[in-house]
Formats: C-alpha cells, structure tokens, sequence
C-alpha cells in the first residue's frame, strides 16, 4: 500500500469493560497524532454517533457502521461464535476479510476473538494454529513474546511457525533488520528441556530458514532483552507474562512503600519526581498494550480488556504500525523456506 | 528432637563459586544467632583449619571432616556422581543418610547434588520423583513455588506429592497451621491448561487428602501470594522463577534510572535513603536464598552458586527452621492420605 492512501482500521468500538468510552477516547487521541488513519467503527450507533458529533476531527475520517449485537466480556468462545454474527466484534474482522480495512481491533474478550477470528479470517495456509504475541519492555526496548495463550500446547513445527510469525512481527513494529529469535528453555546441564523444544531448536538451527537464531534463552532473559524474539508455547508463554507482570507490580509496589515509609522518603521522592514519572511511563502497561494474534489472513489486535483511553490508543498506534509494514509478505517467504526444509529433511513431514 | 539437642547441620564447604569463603563466612555469620547448633563440615583441611582457628566460636561447635576431592560447578551431574563418592558433596549428603546430622547444605553445582542425593539418600517411598522448592517475595511474606527444575515433566499424581511436599514445607518455615496450595494453569475461559493439570485439580480438590487446596492460580499470583504453596511441572516452575527474577532485576534497574535521571533526583533518592535501603533488603535474592530438594530421605538445601557468606547464612537459617520441623512426618501423613484414596478410586491407579 503506498503511503499517500489512508491506512483503514476496523475498530470494535463495543469490546472492553469500558467500551465504547474507552475505545472513542483512544481514536480521540490517535486523530491528534495526525497519521494519514480512516477508522471504520462497529457498534451502537445511538452511543457513538452523538459522540462523534462533538469530535468533529475523528468524525472527519470515520464511518460508523451500526449494530446493536455486542459480545459479552464473559461470553464463552464457543457460544460467541455460534451466534455472534453480526456483532461488532464480528463485523470489525469481517471488514478486514472483505479488503476494506488493513487491521481489525478489539478490547473484547480474548477467547471469543480468537474463536471468531479463526472462523472469519481463517488460519494463514502453512500455518498450523494462530498464535498471540505480546510485547514486553527490556532496558533496550522490547521483547516479543509468542505464544502468550492461544495454545495451550505446541510441537516442534509449530513452535518453528511461532518463530517466524514472531520474528516477522518484530521487524514490522521494532524496525530491525534481522531481530534475533531465542527459544525459551531451562537451562540445567541434565535437563535439557522438554523433547519438542530440543526437536524446534534443530529446526531453527538450519540456516535455510535465514533466521537470526541465538538458541536456548532462559526465564530472565525475556526482561534483559536476550533476543528480540522469544519463542515457547502457550502454556509457558502465558504463565511467564503473567508471572512477569505480578512481579512487575510487586517490585512497584516494594518502591512506593520505601518512598512513603518516612516523611524524610516522601520529601526524597518529591524531589526525584521527574525521574520517577519516567519509571511509571516506562512501567506503563498501557504503553504495551495489545496482544497481536499471528497467523490469520488478516492482523488482529487485541487491546486489554480493562482498558482506558490511553491503552486503546497505543494499540491502535501498533495496529498502525503493523498494517504499514511488509509482516504478512515476510511471514509468507519465511514460511516457504521451512516448508522446502522439509521437503528436503526426513525429520518432520512436510504438512 | 528435643530443642535441648543441639541441630546438626552438614556441610559441603567447597561448593560455590566463592568457596570455602563464602561458606565459612556464612557460618560465622550463623554462629552469632546463638542457635543450639552444630556444623559438620567437609572439605580440605588445609583450607578450612586456619580459618577455623582464627574464629573460636564456630571452632567450638564444628566437627571438621577432611577430604580433597570436591566436585567441580561445571561438572555433568553424571560424571559427578560417577566418580563424586568421599567428595566434599558426597561426604556432606553420607552424613545425613548415617544420622549424624538432620540437614545438608551445599551451594555447589544443583545438577551434582540432585543426582547424588538421589543415589545417597534416595527418595522417600510414595514420592515419584523429589522436587526443588523455593520461595518467592510477596507483599504477605513468601510463596512456595514448586517444582522449579528437578524434572521436566509431572503427571497428575507427582504434582499432587508436589502439593504435598510444599505444604508440609510451607508449615515448616513459615509456620502457618494450614498453607493455601494453588496449581499454576492459564486462565483463559477456554483453555483451561493442560490435560494433567486438570486431572491434578481433580485430586487435590478431595477433601480426604486434607490439604487447604484453593484452586488454580495464575502466574501473578505467584507475586500477589494468592497462595501459600504455588504448585507445577519443573519446566514451567523454573521458567516462571527465571522470569520473575528478570522482571525484579529489570524494575530495580529502571527505579535506579530513575533516581540517578538528574541531580535533583539523586537528593531526593539520598533522602529517601532509609527505605530505600528496606527496599534493597526486601528484593535481595540473598534473603530468599536456598531451594530445598523435597521428597528424599533427608532434607537437602542448595544455597545459590554464586553466594556469599550472607547468602549462605541465609540458608543455615531455612536449613536450622526446617531441621527443627516436622517437615517429615507432615509429609509422610499426607502421603498415606494420598495412596489411601488412591486405592479407594479408580480414577488414577495406586503406586
């Protein structure tokens, strides 16, 4: 797509637990950042339409397509794929399906949009099961993180396939040329890890796959920022976000104790205030806010279903981002090159 | 064991990077509590003896017991226990299996000792395998997570004698009549976790097994105490303990950005000075220091490689709470419960 048209972005302005106002308040603050953006938003148009009458910047670029079927945060996957036709979030990926939108966005209950997302958008051919990505701050930047709870297992190919996607994703929003791919593993001399792990590091060795794979990587080494990528199953990969994220606010929650413990502190941590306003941006989760789902005819964000304003925007920044890159071309190369490795191995079949 | 007695603990004072030092200096530190103990050590005279004669108060309650042979921290735990009998190790886990001493404290190579605990004090009947536990800050006090690395794979009934061994353990050192145990899984609404993650739920849940078994916990909980006892597989236990240890390492690099950033700030962090330094305290891997290797004959602690004297003092204390304990019989109860439903359902067979 050249740059001079519009990126469109089809948004669930429905999804999340403070939907709509959280999801209109973060196009209110993507609109002002002045990107060359055209939102198609899905939803209620009795409480969008008045709203974007009083914002006339985002009016200027938005279509508003109504509807007033919206899927419940606790909808079960299944349920919400059986009758969520026509909801929202329903529209907002059959938008991206049809080619009118480059990237679809929700804050909606995950396990339904990945339902749904696989029975609008359908799995990318060559690739087993989607997988969600997430990003997480390292002192250099950020780390990818895939799968983060799509799957609660993988195999060895799959697991080859995360790579990929993931490194392909890394060079879309973090702008390296060769991100360098670690797979999560323990790292005792004895235990080796499990059997697929060792099977997909054999893989991702091969330099036919024109990865920049760096081998096992530990637990801490996601927050050192190791690799840009860290491969692992959904299970794992799960887990050790959330993990990361408690200890995250546990540690936060050590230094504002220490800096309220005394008047003396308290005076301190006025004083260092400026810096410490940097630590809360940087320790934001707001600023990191969005899931991708990897490996659909279509990119899907997911932003958190807690949300405010400033969450949303910052997903659709990445949702900007994403759609201006070559992700799904990349991902589509890298994918033939596994599929001619295994042609020509008798490792593991060819699909 | 009657409190008149003195404890006695074994150690293998040449394992760890700073060996002996860091282990002799640990022991001083130790000896100042003025706990009823008694230290039996292992390793080269030639090195243990002047310090001990420089230091009267540890000399007068140490037993010291020659030997030259040590196991080197990069050693292949099969290699080590191969050739590894009358080392400093080996000597340190005899003394245990003869009764001489209750507990075993080593901060040499963890692969090493797992094996030769295993051969030299072999697991405890009704354990499949034994399990390395640790415990982790939280804002209540400390969490038991296990296991973190002694095996890359549970089934359904290792992780319920992994539940059994953490409580009983929990008890032991944090003195709590009856430790919430929780069972790490992933949270989403369909993807409720892996196979024998849920068959292990379906166990613990039994109220004949007489545990205060408090349902599924996610990786945050781990942080937020949610539980007393967190309880997986070793992979993931020891991916989820590595991440948690980036994470606070990451956070405490970004606060010290963060009062470092300007001049201002660097006052102000001078005068929050006081609790700033109760933050260190609290986030020093050195006070959490020790995994305890549960479901052998003998209790066995490892104190971390890299150690030093305060961190290894911190694990004689844990090794001293433990010794004076119950630790075993609690375990060896809650066993029995375990094999009796065992044999009364059909569900999962007795051993």
């Amino acid at each position: 797509m050249s740059p001079d048209e519009p990126l469109v972005l089809s948004i669930d302005a429905m999804g999340g637990d403070h939907a709509p106002d959280s999801v209109l308040g973060g196009l209110a603050l993507i609109a002002k950042d002045g990107f060359n953006l055209r939102f198609l938003i899905h939803g209620d148009e009795a409480k969008i339409q008045p709203w974007l009458d009083q914002h006339p910047d985002v009016k200027a670029i938005t279509e508003l397509r109504h509807t007033d079927k919206a899927i419940a945060m606790d909808a079960k996957p299944s349920q919400a794929v059986r009758s969520g036709k026509s909801s929202s979030m329903w529209n907002t990926l059959a938008a991206v399906k049809s080619g009118e939108a480059a990237v679809a966005v929700s804050a909606g209950n995950t396990g339904a949009l990945m339902a749904m997302s696989k029975l609008v958008l359908r799995t990318v051919e060559g690739v087993h099961r989607p997988a969600i990505a997430a990003s997480w701050p390292t002192p250099q930047g950020h780390c990818v993180v895939l799968d983060v709870g799509a799957n609660v297992e993988a195999d060895a190919e799959q697991l080859v396939e995360f790579a990929i996607m993931g490194e392909a994703y890394s060079r879309a929003i973090h702008d390296k040329a060769a991100p360098s791919v670690g797979l999560l593993n323990i790292g005792s001399e004895e235990l080796k890890g499990v059997e697929y792990v060792r099977q997909a590091a054999d893989l991702l060795k091969k330099d036919e796959l024109g990865l920049n794979y760096i081998g096992f990587v530990e637990g801490n080494d996601i927050s050192m920022g190791t690799s840009d990528v860290v491969v692992t199953d959904g299970y794992t990969g799960n887990i050790a976000l959330k993990t990361a994220e408690g200890t995250a606010r546990l540690v936060s929650g050590f230094v504002k104790d220490a800096l309220t413990s005394s008047l003396l502190a308290k005076l301190g941590a006025l004083l260092a205030m400026n810096g410490l306003k940097s630590l809360k941006t940087r320790m934001d989760p707001r600023t990191v806010n969005g899931g991708v789902f990897l490996g659909l005819n279509g990119i899907v964000l997911k932003s958190h279903g807690g949300t405010d304003a400033t969450g949303f925007a910052s997903t659709l920044r990445l949702a900007r981002q994403v759609g201006r890159s070559h992700f799904g071309e990349d991902v589509t190369k890298n994918l033939k090159r596994l599929r001619a490795l295994q042609e020509k191995s008798e490792g593991i079949p060819a699909q």
